[in-house]
């Protein structure tokens, strides 16, 4: 039986854009409920300032309190050298790099045109040597701000950071959720074949317009084998009613069990830590299978 | 570019499970708004005992009141002889026949074993010379009472009617929204290949573990160009909280656009018909695009 790893982010994407902030306990207490569940890798947070993310300003405490889970893979997000400094003081060992296709996007993120961006994280590989990278490509088919993204540019960004660290995963991100099936396999096919040297490929995926599991799904048959979810659908912004988040993880594992695909998943354990995340006040949860499954 | 075409059912399998009876005004007035928005199939209504399903007791109202619109082909939904020559007395020029594979959900539905059905109709075919005719083929991946289904008995089922009316349109149902799109795109593969006979099929698909629209391009990539849809993603059971209906119109029509496929639908003309839709009192609704669509 084959298999697909699952990379839980509702601890960072999910959590983000909640406002009320998350105790530190309540938020390890999900991500060990995840992890018991079988998750073996979380992006367990981000280390951003704290004043323009305030729900990531415990990323420190977090690491720290998950250091006793070994297997537990805990990735953190970094958008700029400084934070990864940060990062790898706190004893970060797996980082999340992030830049945009698309320069509104870039400029919106990280202040930076996305050129700047390239140079600045070409002087940081020196530093990276021995940290495991994961690149997002964030808005690598439709940008919030200057609509539908061309296959080019996406491929032209992988390729001037595959050339820095072909080691890294990179991950293709459907920031905005309005990529469909057949780009998302189209742009992952291009770009295992235009750059053979990276071995990891990822996707992450927004389910804003209901395409969430139909694009995890095409990325599927392009050939990727990791994928980004949130439990219980976390990541919409509660400042905009009928935003949704990321793919939610009870419903990607459904969709691979089902499929007959194995993801280390118990998705019986899985539910009642989807139930507590969905239930966090300011959080706007998705998906279908936690419900469909608690009403049974 | 190529097409595809959406059976508007949320008038059937839609509204069906709605407790309160909704106006046969306000039901014309949704397919009406459909129609107007480039809809050309609709599934109507349905000709079954007023007893066991209230909603659906005004189907030759509704067929009458559509007359006028000859554009717009209204199939309506029959589960035995007795219903058929109602609907065709009524005017009906296009049935939708079910049967389901699995005898728990046959029995259920129509109270006949599998065998039992398919020799009625069987009897029943000299009588629909002339009238247009879908097959809906419940239970063909999963069943409520019995769980999974065996291709096999699926293409056994589909075998027996292709020799009775190899004209009909063939739709294979997930009835339970449990299929998955490896299932849908190689249960459709296997009947096409199998009858080759049969020139039309459709997917009928629910959204209720979240895989709807996954499943709906699983179809499309096998060769189906034929979907079921419902607007507002209509179709949960008022009773089961938690519980989601057929995949919704505004959904699959704007996957389809993302894909470049021609729906015929203009979605700006459907999304006010589906935001009247969903505030059915008592309606269960689904979907994303809707809301994603609605705050922009």
């Amino acid at each position: 039986m084959s298999s697909i790893t699952i990379v839980e982010v509702g601890p960072r994407d999910g959590f983000q854009p909640i406002g009320p902030f998350i105790p530190t306990a309540r938020k390890l207490a999900i991500i060990r409920g995840c992890a018991e569940a079988g998750i073996r890798r979380v992006e367990a947070g981000a280390f951003v300032g704290a004043a323009a993310v305030p729900q990531m300003a415990d990323a420190g405490d977090i690491l720290a309190g998950l250091a006793d889970l070994p297997e537990l893979d805990a990735q953190m997000l970094v958008p700029n050298p400084r934070h990864v400094r940060r990062a790898l003081q706190a004893g970060a060992r797996h980082l999340c790099y992030v830049i945009s296709v698309s320069e509104a996007h870039n400029r919106s993120n990280v202040r930076r045109s996305v050129a700047e961006s390239v140079a600045e994280f070409a002087e940081l590989v020196p530093e990276l040597q021995g940290v495991a990278l994961r690149m997002n490509i964030a808005t690598a088919f439709d940008c919030p701000f200057d609509g539908p993204v061309d296959d080019a540019a996406t491929l032209d960004l992988v390729g001037r950071l595959a050339a820095l660290r072909p080691d890294a995963e990179f991950c293709l991100c459907d920031t905005t959720g309005r990529a469909d099936p057949v780009h998302v396999a189209r742009l992952h096919t291009a770009c295992a074949e235009a750059f053979p040297a990276v071995r990891h490929w990822a996707f992450h995926g927004h389910d804003t317009y209901g395409l969430g599991l139909a694009n995890v799904h095409g990325a599927f048959q392009a050939g990727v084998r990791v994928f980004d979810a949130a439990i219980a659908g976390l990541g919409g912004c509660p400042f905009a009613p009928g935003a949704t988040g990321n793919v939610a993880t009870e419903d990607v594992a459904w969709m691979f069990h089902r499929m007959g695909i194995e993801t280390g998943i118990d998705l019986g354990a899985l539910l009642p830590v989807a139930v507590e995340a969905a239930g966090l006040p300011g959080g706007t949860p998705g998906g279908r299978v936690r419900e469909a499954l608690g009403r049974r």
